[in-house]
């Protein structure tokens, strides 16, 4: 996509929150049934932030669950009033194909199975939303796009923080021209990583830091410059004698050069905690931190050399909600994505790209 | 140095300046003379910042006065009382030699005037504090380092943040474990040059902003983090087509591996605002923004996921004066400097590892 065309998009994301704040549902949705998710996959985030949250849609609900472990579909089952006709196993997930109450599949798996269960979800015609980073390679990405491509369904990547305000006031704030031309952002993410997480184990995560929270950094450099990188260089500092990091990496910092000159510093780190970017033009900045958490963003931007607290309404829906309606909404609708396969195949290559330079210990320049 | 003296010294500079702070002579000092200084070049930081200053010095005092503008000579020998016979223009500059009155000799000049006018300063026989970039190259500042040597004479590096009570503090607060292992420092620096002025002319800068405020950036994540780093990686960005920049850069970004693991993403940059330094540990981190200011440094703190403001009290000597009286004392009571020819020497190596590294777009391991 040219940057103009991603500009545009953005500038859809900011609009299109803003009329869904006001709250009420469009004419064309308007006396539609709600179209039903089935959630593959009952971990924590599943179960603790995506399933609550779906009683809260307006154009979607929780119809079935996929799990490998009979008592979570138990358990689950029964706190959600799924009745045992749409529980699934993996062996039987391909049945889903049988079952009109799916629409919508929430792939919420380890990294290394999203791309066989979101094919699988395309081929058996259901809508698939995959949780990010989109698969484990490049490759696995584009089976992934054209498995949707194939079945004529909608392939979406949950980037939750395009659909979060702060995220998208700091995206209207940077493109109104408030720091002036963009020329440094900084975006940083990491946590200490506890071991004995499937995460950490490459054959499930594929990555370290990078393919889990150093992803945020990656994509939020690009929505916040509006700009897709042309060079990148990477530095990785992991200690192999923490049992930790037998198969993954700690810590990956790199550099990326946009067109516009603009230089984005980004961290990914496993052994302490950043959740913070900034935007620093050659007018001001305008930063968050925690920047992409599940709550309590804080913004402040700087101007005329004055530092200010930005503090936003509480949204209709927050960022959960929004993207698990953004992709019923689109079906319902048949408008484009925010967030589609495409996006999350940038950003994989971009990791291949930045695992490469930290490698070869040389600049990777872009295509 | 080894990173454990390395730690010695650093430690010894929040020490000296608590016990200065407490006011006093101390008894080698009672009862002697003040030492002299000899300014060099008149410029805006010499005239608005270190001659006010040194009326304010303990242990020394402005004694005589270089520049090539005789008006200058006449206008600053009046205002501060300096009799003619303690003018000099750089052609007879070589007679400070003849001058018992001059003790000291502060270079101001443009960066690559400063190896000359230090090793002829030496050469006459005087002490040298030498501002920063200790010269334009490495070669250079061995050259220096050789004359002091050579005229047993003290040879010191103008690093005011090693004197500034918010960057001691810093210090003391990463070595202390506040913010448990250090993992990650961001130091960044940087303004909008404007144009017409020396800085941006290669020939008396020696390079652009790494050699004015990158330095800054360099210098910090060195004393934050109490090491040496072994790997550089770097990325220009510099529009050439800006009549600032026809022959010095914009912006340059680079990361730094030190032999702990940690890593430092620092920034330079003639086209926008910073000012800031963080130190992240796997506890917590301390941050300084601004953090190398002349004046208005503001520290925040995260603790146990709580941010706080700290305050300090004032120093009895600002880090201008505590700066200019430090190598009074030190030639006075014969103890070591905080900031040597040495440490001068050590940034300038790897300016030109940072330089190398964006020319070649490759990592460049330290020896």
């Amino acid at each position: 996509m040219s940057i103009v065309a991603r500009r545009k998009v953005l500038g859809g994301i900011g609009a299109g929150l803003a009329a869904g704040a006001l709250g009420g549902a469009s004419a064309w949705t308007q006396g539609k049934r709600k179209l039903g998710y089935a959630v593959v996959g009952l971990g924590s985030y599943a179960t603790q932030q995506i399933m609550p949250r779906l009683a809260q849609c307006e154009f979607a609900e929780l119809r079935a669950l996929v799990s490998g472990m009979p008592e979570k579909l138990e358990k689950f089952g029964a706190q959600y009033g799924i009745p045992r006709t749409h529980w699934y196993d993996y062996r039987g997930y391909d049945r889903i194909r049988d079952n009109p109450d799916i629409d919508l599949v929430y792939v919420v798996l380890p990294n290394s199975m999203h791309a066989e269960y979101s094919i699988r979800a395309s081929q058996a015609g259901k809508h698939v939303l995959c949780e990010k980073p989109m698969a484990v390679s490049a490759a696995e990405c584009e089976a992934m796009i054209a498995a949707a491509r194939a079945a004529r369904r909608k392939l979406m990547i949950g980037y939750r923080c395009h659909f979060e305000r702060y995220n998208l006031h700091a995206v209207e704030l940077v493109r109104s021209g408030f720091a002036g031309r963009p020329t440094l952002i900084t975006s940083e993410h990491g946590f200490y990583a506890r071991p004995g997480q499937w995460r950490l184990d490459r054959a499930l995560s594929g990555g370290g830091s990078l393919m889990d929270i150093g992803i945020y950094s990656l994509n939020a450099a690009r929505y916040l410059s509006g700009e897709e990188p042309v060079e990148i260089s990477a530095m990785e500092s992991t200690d192999r004698d923490d049992e930790r990091f037998r198969t993954v990496e700690d810590r990956i910092d790199w550099q990326m050069r946009f067109p516009s000159g603009a230089i984005a510093n980004c961290v990914s780190s496993y052994s302490s905690g950043h959740n913070a970017f900034r935007v620093t033009g050659n007018r001001g900045w305008v930063e968050l931190e925690p920047a992409t958490s599940y709550a309590g963003h804080r913004m402040r931007t700087r101007e005329g050399g004055r530092i200010n607290d930005v503090t936003l309404p509480a949204p209709a829906k927050d960022q959960f909600v929004a993207q698990l309606d953004h992709l019923a909404e689109s079906v319902l609708s048949g408008t484009a994505l925010r967030a589609s396969g495409e996006e999350g195949l940038r950003d994989m290559r971009l990791i291949e790209a930045i695992y490469r330079s930290a490698r070869e210990r040389r600049a990777i320049t872009l295509a």
